[in-house]
């Protein structure tokens, strides 16, 4: 769009003339699926696995715990020698220690004797059960158990304990060699503690996609800006880089890339593992990126059975996935989630599916559609129904906010009449 | 838990000698909500401003777009000179200019006159349509209206366009006055998108709730070290970190606190909004917390008739929220799922409920509960299918790793029979 004398029109040869046949979104995803390769593994240190995705299986080196220990503050004691034992039959035994978290007891309990423990501490050699503090008495008498030592002293056992009570075993979490985690799984925060308890450090996580956002638009002042009519702000940058980070992507994001071929190639040309392209992505003489893709690389599809987005396509770049977002922020969003997100999520392990929480609502009025494009209808949720919102530019960025979700109308489809179940895709973060 | 001079054991009259009686779920549930209040707003920029939550209503101060604007690429002309033209009848306009995306044409558009004009540039005065190329021939002849400029040529009209024709209307997206974005709402990728449109640099949201973790126990070597019997790797301190981001928080783990009165004390006196303690929760000779918060602040809460997590307890210290959370990782889990998850969501403005997805399954075995207590049984999902895992120790984290969610089964029942009905909460990122 730039009058500048860098600005060549591409040769008749690479010029489009219009969407000769638009693909269908179907052929879109196979074409997609087929690029999709899952990126190299990285390790990261755990305050930063949660929600990474693990490149290969874990298994533990160590059992956990790596001995028996208490469950109760008590007495380790030989099960034994509590046999009989009750309030009415007091049965001695000789406090000859104690054992803390942290800090076994050296020596080893004989027959007749106890080690006063704590919940947590190694199980003594020797012993094989805990008699709790209410089930015991120190001899001395002036305190009870749980508030005095009862070292050096006589204990008086008031209940019975079998071998094994109150004792947690040696690898009762994880045993040494046991897989804890799969390949691929995604890392809850429970998963992230399991893997500290077994003396993990890092993480080996797949690497996340580093995504370039390139957008175009000589009208365009960056975020943060006021507008001033004629010109307006971007507002796919930020929105792409939101949706990058919540698909678990890097975005990169340099700023407003101006409307010519030299610079838009520049921006193209980047160590991104995937690129965005928003605006100047259809058939126009100022839409340079689609020319640019068949002139330095591969434009594999061109224009979308689908509303909005149908200028949308998709293409590699130097071995890079490349996508040419409409520059009409509902037609980007809506790309965005169909195409983009995809592959993003793909390439970094996640499921490729969408992100989204999604329920079946009927429908409260009805939908016109036309047989061979997909729609992609906003919707708002009233009472338990979906509401298609009315106003269907794919420039009105308002209607994605008033929005709570979207649903789709299938290509086979004329429409869908009021009252008729659809599945609407709640708009999100994600998770 | 220290043998260090500092240990000072607390007075008798604030001693507990065991629950004397546990509080409900509930009864815990109203306390917290009552001591809930919301932090105050800050601004961030765009960038940072996805996930958060509008601390006031955004209205826009601009209409959006400021102007009328091309919907096509084409001529800007009056729609009353395309009356009656055809391919048949083809309509001779005189082609005065130029109007470009970001730069406009000056003049104004009069009768029997137009303007080549590409989508979203500004439509001159006097234009009240767009004929798109489609629908022209420049009478030049030698290449199509798409490729050439036809400024300076005659111009062919070949159909007819009504007012309005391809025209985005001002402020058709958002007019200057309407709010786009109520208070307490999370931004959305597309809100954020919408923000930058209406010239907003920064937005006014909830500040992040800060969150003290305190991770207490002799026995306990920092995440990332290899286990050391009868040391074991603290697994909360990286659970509990991966929790709060989850929530919104901004962990602040500063590692393993000594089982120490003072020290324990020192690591509550932060500048957080909410202090979570992981260990010594209970009413042993070696729990510290609880008495700490009786001595110090407020013990409100202390003993929780569920399962695991029964030894929870909650109160404030110095104006701030100090959750309680037993140091068995199933029971920090569970602990933290039901009081201080819900706590650090609120003062944060997101909903106190589970962020977790949830589903209605049968059961495929029955739990056994007991009257009075709440369970919090862990489950996976197999063959659409609840089965709750039969390891039921509160020690075992690894029963949290393999389960996909957790069932509750309410205070007042004696346990759920094989198929019955329950509601499955999956664990996750949320979101």
């Amino acid at each position: 769009m730039s009058e500048s004398p860098s600005t060549r029109p591409p040769p008749d040869d690479v010029r489009m003339r219009g969407f000769t046949r638009r693909s269908t979104v179907e052929e879109a995803w196979a074409w997609l699926d087929r690029q999709v390769t899952l990126l190299a593994p990285e390790h990261v240190p755990l305050r930063q696995a949660a929600g990474r995705v693990l490149a290969e299986a874990v298994a533990s080196r160590v059992d956990v715990p790596g001995f028996a220990r208490a469950m109760m503050d008590g007495f380790a004691l030989r099960a034994a020698d509590t046999l009989g034992a009750s309030a009415y039959n007091r049965l001695a035994l000789r406090v000859i220690g104690e054992s803390m978290p942290g800090r076994g007891f050296a020596g080893a309990v004989g027959p007749g004797e106890a080690v006063r423990i704590m919940t947590g501490a190694p199980l003594p050699a020797g012993a094989d059960a805990v008699l709790p503090f209410e089930q015991a008495e120190c001899e001395a008498g002036e305190r009870s158990p749980s508030e005095s030592r009862c070292t050096a002293h006589r204990l008086a056992v008031l209940g019975e304990v079998g071998p094994g009570k109150h004792v947690g075993r040696l690898s009762e979490d994880v045993a040494a060699g046991t897989e804890v985690l799969p390949t691929g799984h995604r890392l809850r925060p429970q998963d992230v503690g399991l893997l500290a308890a077994i003396g993990v450090a890092e993480a080996p996580v797949v690497r996340r996609p580093r995504v370039r956002i390139v957008v175009t638009g000589n009208e365009l002042l960056p975020a943060g800006s006021a507008p001033q009519p004629p010109r307006i702000v971007d507002s796919n940058g930020p929105m792409l880089e939101a949706l990058v980070a919540r698909d678990g992507g890097l975005p990169d994001h340099p700023g407003i890339v101006p409307d010519e071929p030299d610079a838009i190639l520049d921006a193209l040309r980047s160590e991104a593992d995937v690129v965005l392209v928003s605006g100047g992505s259809s058939v126009g003489r100022e839409d340079h990126a689609p020319l640019l893709l068949r002139q330095h690389g591969e434009l594999a599809l061109h224009g979308i059975a689908m509303r909005p987005s149908s200028p949308a396509g998709m293409g590699t770049l130097d071995g890079r996935l490349v996508f040419l977002l409409p520059g009409n922020p509902v037609s980007c969003l809506a790309a965005y989630d169909f195409f983009a997100g995809r592959a993003i999520r793909a390439v970094g392990g996640l499921p490729a599916d969408w992100p989204y929480r999604r329920i079946r609502v009927p429908l409260a009025r009805k939908i016109v559609s036309m047989v061979g494009r997909l729609d992609y209808q906003r919707v708002r949720l009233v009472g338990g129904r979906a509401e298609p919102l009315a106003i269907a530019g794919a420039s009105i960025l308002s209607s994605t906010v008033r929005a709570d979700g979207f649903a789709i109308v299938p290509p086979d489809s004329e429409g869908l009449p009021q009252g008729a179940e659809v599945e609407v895709f709640f708009y999100g973060l994600g998770g």
